[in-house]
């Protein structure tokens, strides 16, 4: 057992994230107490038939009074309002963090309703699986997963940090730390553009009538399959994170479509040095990925078919 | 041991798709004897070391002389060539195959060479791992995944067709049959579009230079991964695909194009009902891809992360 790194930390909002890290912080024993709270009746019900939290409370402000850290695990359109609905109660010298996927807009909506008193430290695990709500945690979600810590100003107490950093390590992620904005940037091209390509090509496939929907899904495995998995995420979330990662997201989808354009007027031209040169030079970086570790390059990801 | 369902077949190119189906041949007995030819030398020489292929030749036409199955193995914009050479030496009565990746552009290429006495009927198993070379194969690849076969047209040999069937069936597969113009729409949509799709926002990502070779591998987990591993396929095989699929694959990628533009306006304008109704459609298409077992949604794919 580690020693805990908070007293009491409390959960606002109980989905994918927020019951990973509750049992992620039991299994290492990050902290003596771990309240929770959920806006729906179900999903309290839910947690507390579970056994998720220590305490599941009626409100907000319930979890979050005397609690050390506050995690905001909210869609990040909510979180100015729950941030709000706590201020009061928030223990002088408290931490609050976050899990949102985009940083500016939320350290936007939460800071101005923060006391003086307490420490402001945004962070964003990147992890997550098709599921969500009170029962799709496991506590290792985050094993071997990165966390952005993004602190919300220069001067954000440096011990506030480190601690929070602590409660990520001991959840088994590694941490990286940099500012709002260029988290904003690095997570639009690795995340939110890629997100909003794979929803789109699922709907054009969908809306094709003279492919019918069981063809599309029974060959799948060659290559659309993949598109669908990140096109299974939360709505709710998902929504939220365009809303507020507009410019970045906007940016990168226009250098996108210039590239497909490109792309396509070497099909439509047969120009098929250029097509070649391409795929040629982005095999390249799919190798870089496995060199560090973060993919496998098992056939098919094991989903069936093993190497003798 | 299955009864042969060929006396002898020749696997012409010994990449990936040929080396995993002389295994699954073996695998099953579906043979008599297999031979095998590749253009490079180092190739044949690492065919004849590993023990693939029966009998590795010196010429497509000497593998193929006297074969009762032909199976052109090649990119797809090989594919005429190399009927061309063999046709001499075909045996009467001999069914010729393929395995490319488009349809209606084989059946145009290779159809002109083929004597009058041979059976020619296409097929396209969609299977498939990111690497490539006579060294990848393996006798599982086939198992439970799709095979299409498409016949170049109505007159073709019934028995010709079903004996191919069998062959498929016996490597593990699933056999589906339609027409080429259908097939290769179909695949424009499932494989073709995503691909170029991903081929193209891999090199976005690369391209930006705000944003560090090392951060976009390191986060890729985010989403940008899945992308990353289809755009890992093979060059050569990919640029004959869209070279030779173009008007099916520009078709898809001009609605493509068109919805991603409603979806950048909806952002623009911050009209989140918008996205957020595209999102929840699209995530149950995601559910029937699971139901009908061409994924599993293990969190991660099993890729480190466990359920408890």
């Amino acid at each position: 057992m580690t020693k805990p790194v908070y007293g009491r930390v409390a959960l606002i909002g109980l989905g994918l994230i927020a019951s990973s890290m509750f049992w992620a912080i039991k299994r290492a024993g990050l902290a003596g107490e771990v309240t929770g709270y959920a806006r729906s009746q179900e999903t309290r019900d839910t947690a507390r038939k579970i056994g998720l939290c220590d305490r599941v409370c009626e409100s907000a402000a319930e979890a979050a009074e005397g609690a050390d850290l506050v995690v905001l695990c909210v869609p990040v359109g909510a979180m100015g309002g729950v941030a709000q609905e706590i201020s009061p109660v928030l223990k002088p010298g408290a931490t609050v963090s976050d899990v949102g996927s985009v940083k500016r807009a939320v350290i936007d909506a939460v800071a101005p309703h923060l006391p003086e008193a307490v420490h402001f430290v945004p962070a964003h695990p990147l992890a997550g699986t098709e599921h969500s709500g009170p029962q799709s945690g496991f506590a290792e979600l985050y094993d071997n997963r990165w966390c952005i810590v993004v602190p919300a100003d220069d001067d954000t107490d440096a011990e506030a940090v480190a601690r929070l950093r602590s409660l990520w390590e001991g959840m088994g992620a590694n941490v990286d730390q940099m500012d709002a904005d260029h988290h904003d940037l690095v997570l639009a091209v690795t995340s939110h553009a890629p997100h909003l390509i794979a929803y789109t090509m699922v709907g054009v496939a969908d809306d094709l009538r003279r492919v019918t929907d069981s063809e599309v899904i029974k060959y799948s495995a060659a290559g659309f399959r993949d598109f669908t998995r990140i096109a299974a995420s939360d709505p709710t979330m998902w929504r939220d994170v365009f809303l507020n990662n507009k410019e970045a997201t906007l940016e990168i989808l226009g250098r996108f479509t210039e590239e497909l354009f490109a792309l396509q007027r070497a099909i439509r031209t047969g120009d098929g040095d250029h097509l070649f040169d391409y795929f040629t030079h982005t095999r390249a970086i799919r190798r870089g990925i496995i060199e560090a570790g973060q993919d496998t390059d098992a056939p098919d990801f094991g989903r069936g078919a093993k190497k003798p």
